[in-house]
């Protein structure tokens, strides 16, 4: 079996890494404005959270919009599209939950 | 939320990565020996895939055990606590199948 011919790895290339579980683990709870994700995700450049959040977005997973307040926030939700990887990511936090809490 | 503390992440240090889902998805079949996971894992070296067991193993994930015959083959299974990633790794599948269907 090559890379490209395992699912699971397909699914990994778009939401494994360093930073993208903690991003889509947020935004699976709310919609979060960049800030409110520098805030939460500490650790990460204003660089490196822009580029995986742009990879994500092409990828389909989120959606970005301005706010229309006066300060032009952006805001990054899950997409629908997104919001089928819902089993996944708890499947992957209910064994990783389990998996910390072993001796 | 800091990485250690993202159970999604968690299980992504255990079975992430390149090699280790491939590793995991052909142990999910069926026990296999050294050599024949090196055929069905094409473009990992000797050692590389070594070391990815040698991980998987010292993580509870997989068990290895020689094989009593001539040649004392090495087998690599999924321990009864790896099987506790069945259902991620089955929703992981199940994704990136959809996302591979994917325009």
């Amino acid at each position: 079996m090559r890379i490209d011919e395992c699912n699971v790895s397909t699914a990994l290339d778009v939401i494994g890494g360093k930073w993208k579980p903690l991003i889509l683990w947020a935004l699976k709870q709310k919609p979060h404005r960049f800030g409110e994700l520098r805030r939460k995700i500490p650790g990460t450049s204003q660089k490196v959270l822009t580029e995986q959040l742009r990879q994500l977005e092409r990828a389909g997973i989120i959606e970005r919009r301005i706010l229309p307040d006066k300060r032009a926030h952006t805001e990054y939700r899950l997409s629908p599209y997104g919001g089928t990887l819902g089993p996944a990511l708890m499947a992957l936090a209910d064994w990783g939950a389990r998996h910390r809490k072993r001796p």
